[in-house]
């Protein structure tokens, strides 16, 4: 049972991703933290990462450093973590997976589709792991969902319902804010903002958990406060490959919604609701039936809703442990028991397509645009 | 005190909505139930209306007998409430207007557009009242959210999410019964199915609580059941002619949204919420500030609010008196006491529109159309 | 389908009671208003009960005049509803009684055991209809939660956990105010505070719902605001005739609980949660299985759920409705079909003797007494 | 920012307690797994604990091994968890404690009052610290709404109503299965079966969040399973040092709870409400106003609450960082930051001796028993 050896890049002192993949990859004693280049400081990321206790010498100073230095050991590490600013996901990621290395990276795994290509190329001609950090999706009750349409328990999927919305960017006021501003801000975000940053989370999940991916789709993208560039609310429309209809609305300026993530899918014997802040139930209700609560830790769940918990029922388990929940599943990858649940590439790219064609869409009034990466049409 | 003389065309022995009419214009003694023409069947209606305590000669065969009727007396009735099928709302409604009685029509107030203009004509050349029974406008707490959007507690309206979702509908294997089935035959049920049916509820309550029209629109229609021909799962975005934005869902296929109806308005300075299966509460969340629940029934309450409540806090009111605070504000205007909460002619004809419109956009991949009436265009 | 003849004593110009009572009676239109003796000023009375319609002749100066007048009339009111202050319910009942004339009785039916034991015998011996208004149980899922437990859907009863709480007389500031007051002065409001004011409602619908009786119970009363005589905060531990165990909290000063009456019965194969502000919905958790929401209105509820619901699924009914439910159930009853779950002068004798029982317990720092009136102890 | 070396008694492999103490210890990087005896089986236990990464040399085959071995290192532990059967508890801790190592304790601290007060007094004399996991205590909303009572925002504290009820060993079938039958005889559970079980998280808690102690009580023990000589079953009333009342209420066969623990505490000004179950909100109702939602991580929060949170608002923190929250204040209180919320050996020997009283007080048919350790009475 020796511990797999972990790094990471970026997640410095103050960040908030930091602390939380150290208490993902620790909590469950799967990993060792023992290697980082934290900071694009060098100085301070070396002093930093020997306070959290790594030895001296794998201490970097920056990412390229940390590569030469892990790809010649024998002991290198077995996995590493990318919390970097976006535009460098690519590349750094990129670098590892050529290196030998497992890749687990935060979203968006790339700017431009055709660099999310590229990973996917590696992955398949390197036969490493790159896992993408949609992290929603290792909530037992979510895998619990997922199992649930996969054993046909609620029949065909005909409808899923995803949305992410907060309102916690809703104060004109504080609109100019850095913390904030940047979010709106195309020289900084990217193509995209409330969509890319939120709704993306909610397409992912409407994929896993009805077991099918987004064909087409038509977007409505507004910006409610003028002053920002890029959108703080949108609505999509889509259809999944399987024929299912999709919903999917996001929104940064729903005052009173918190952490407005939830998703419901219909099928045709039955539908499904789970919401992120009470992530600890299921609610199921069969076709003409009465809707039941079913629980997480509760006896005859499916396997995987099992596996990923760790007390007993009605014990809620939050956030960081669904964070630890996906390096569970790398540990099990990375020693050959492959999980299928884990988020990759293929996700990553996926999610990059749907951004590029939400945002054509929503340019064109709404025209239905194709929302698949090349590489995955037949 | 003497009571309002009220007469009901439809609404025979059997139906639902004619005890809750009559249960709606008696609970709060405002209204005599005085004379009917409840079922297309002459005899059987006379029988019925009789039976239900009406005098023999105001129990009438048909609306047309009971217009004759009730036209030339003195003590004619005040009011009369149209529960018949749709495609005679027209005809009916103006019909009694121009005879200068009073009307409560069950939507659709028409089938088409221009009718509902006509409709509105008639009211401004009668003077008489012509109300639409969107009833879920009356309840207290939708009341005291609409008031306090008006007093600008929310600030300016940005965006407003308004769904109406359930799952009766949701079982292929009920799809043939004719209960069910009618609803999504054109046929039958005109030019839309749960749009029309639900939806529009949905759309005249974006509208309500935002004190704003809509201006345009764009659908997306599904048939989820194959063998439908009409549309059992809709989203609609819209723009309002203030500016806000809207975003609509309704379903009958959700199954487990048991009468999933809930609103949400979100402006500069606040965000309310309020769902029709816990019609007692709204919740207030202001900018940065924490959620907080109004009840029904509480010190301080918009004067609507308080007046349309008969019971002291949290003890519930329902549906029925929501019904029946659509008689009060009918009772009070008749008596020249103008009730601007009142849904209209003119609320009806926009309704129309925007089935008209939402159906052409459907059928247009989602282009956006005008919603608006001629009529109110200016 | 006639209707019958119903009369009030009490509710006059402004009280709560009277509309609630005349919504209830009249909701469903299976009674006329027909005499009343509003107020205990003779004038004011009689010109309230003339604005509100009734003929001269039939509105009443005292409720002696109006016992007097109605008892010798062929068209005599076959109810009478009784909604004076406390202290004369029992007075008033039994003559109304004696006169051959059914009664509903506002709670406390009497002062004393004995005047409730004798209102007993009136029953028995004139066959009247003695109804006491514990109107909680004439709520549809009240009703279904009943008969599951009849029909043994949850196992024999092992407990009973059952609180009405609130927090509306929690404010210290407003304790003399005299609209709160009066319910915590042994002048005014007899040798009770709470428990008999709230307390008593959860007491009756322990028994209601389990289908059993209280045997012995043991009381801690407290005052929280020193200034009051009498309790704001009571616990009450109790036994069951069938050897059920019972928890009953009570409390005025529980600030943010608006109206916190709700019940659980738990049996050996399973459990039932009810609560007053949500009314519609009942909670099932058969024994080692799911959590399951029975929904008012939905296929396959015991008969009586079924009969007092009056819109479909999912429509909230409230308050209002509940007491239209008990005039339902007495309309039936006064026509010869007897509905057992109708609360009668048997339950409204064994409340008063268990308010005795508990203020007894109390007294003797919670000593175990038997709360069973004499006349019902075999 | 060298790690604390942390030991372990008990919790060997199989357990649930073990990994639960494990993440919790290991979550933040505060502490380093150093030694264990975790089996009392010798082999059985180093050989997992060398499984687990520990050395060889401090993989040891008992508690008194263990301490032999710790106890005369330079780098020894610094603090022990005990969680071993409960009669050992006592034994164990003390002489941890005597040796100089921090120890946190499981509940019961003892089995009996006298123990627990020689616990107090070795505490006293060295030095050291002896927390007991009553861990529901650290969760950040448990910490805000203490603090909110400690500032004054709700007044003094009239009544303190808390709740821990289950429904897991209702099922009587199952009575007999070994992992329920134990926790209801007296030979292997003690003197009291729920209450000591449950009931004492939630004694704890409320004097925790009233920041008061138990003085005297009154208890009703039942047992619902009539084969059980412990009780499944119990109303706990008390009353606080302060003047403070309280009710408490526990079961293990309220078929239908999952994980019943919450606490209401009413003040003069204000009332509070929190429930496991969604642990991440605190409802807040100031006398006279509306019902406000506190968020985890909302901005304004008391230190206790921010300090002791991972993630921003909204996302959910469970169980298992309740217990890591223990961990960080015993980190700090080691290093010399007194953290005044952990649970400590007065809190331990406190619980014991209400355990105590509720047991005599129950065999006396609910006399009223001062629930004080003799060493707190002054």
């Amino acid at each position: 049972m020796a511990k797999l050896k972990w790094g990471m890049v970026g997640g410095g002192e103050g960040s908030q991703i930091g602390p939380a993949h150290r208490l993902g990859s620790q909590a469950d004693g799967l990993f060792q933290f023992t290697a980082g280049a934290l900071d694009h400081r060098a100085e301070v990321g070396r002093e930093y990462a020997i306070r959290l206790g790594l030895d001296k010498d794998r201490a970097y100073g920056s990412w390229q450093e940390m590569l030469a230095g892990e790809k010649c050991r024998d002991d290198r590490i077995d996995l590493v973590t990318i919390a970097t600013p976006n535009s460098t996901h690519f590349e750094i990621t990129k670098a590892f997976l050529e290196a030998g290395i497992n890749v687990l990276c935060e979203k968006p795994m790339t700017m431009t589709v055709d660099e999310g290509e590229q990973i996917v190329r590696v992955v398949n001609s390197t036969g490493k792991i790159c896992a993408v950090n949609y992290c929603y999706s290792a909530y037992p009750m979510v895998r619990q969902a997922r199992a649930m349409v996969r054993a046909g328990e609620i029949g065909k999927v005909r409808l899923v319902v995803s949305n992410f919305s907060h309102g916690h960017h809703g104060d004109a006021m504080d609109a100019d804010n850095p913390r904030v501003r940047w979010r709106y801000d195309p020289a900084m975000a990217g193509i995209s903002g409330q969509f890319a940053d939120c709704g993306i989370h909610a397409l992912h999940m409407a994929s896993f958990l009805s077991n099918d991916q987004v064909e087409t789709l038509s977007a409505d993208f507004v910006s409610t406060i003028p002053s920002r560039k890029l959108e703080d609310d949108a609505m999509v429309n889509f259809r999944m490959e399987g024929g299912a209809v999709g919903r999917l609305w996001t929104s940064s300026v729903a005052i009173g919604r918190q952490h407005g993530f939830d998703i419901q899918v219909f099928g045709e014997t039955g539908g499904l609701r789970w919401a992120s802040e009470q992530p600890n139930q299921l609610v199921f209700t069969p076709v003409s039936g009465r809707t039941q609560i079913i629980e997480k830790g509760e006896n005859g769940l499916h396997a995987d809703a099992t596996r990923l918990s760790r007390v007993s029922i009605a014990h809620p388990e939050g956030f960081p442990l669904a964070v630890a929940n996906i390096y569970c599943d790398l540990a099990d990858s990375i020693k050959g028991k492959t999980r299928d649940g884990l988020p990759d590439a293929s996700d990553g790219v996926r999610s990059i397509a749907a951004i590029y064609a939400a945002v054509a869409s929503a340019k064109e009034n709404g025209a239905w645009i194709d929302a698949r990466p090349p590489i995955f049409v037949k």
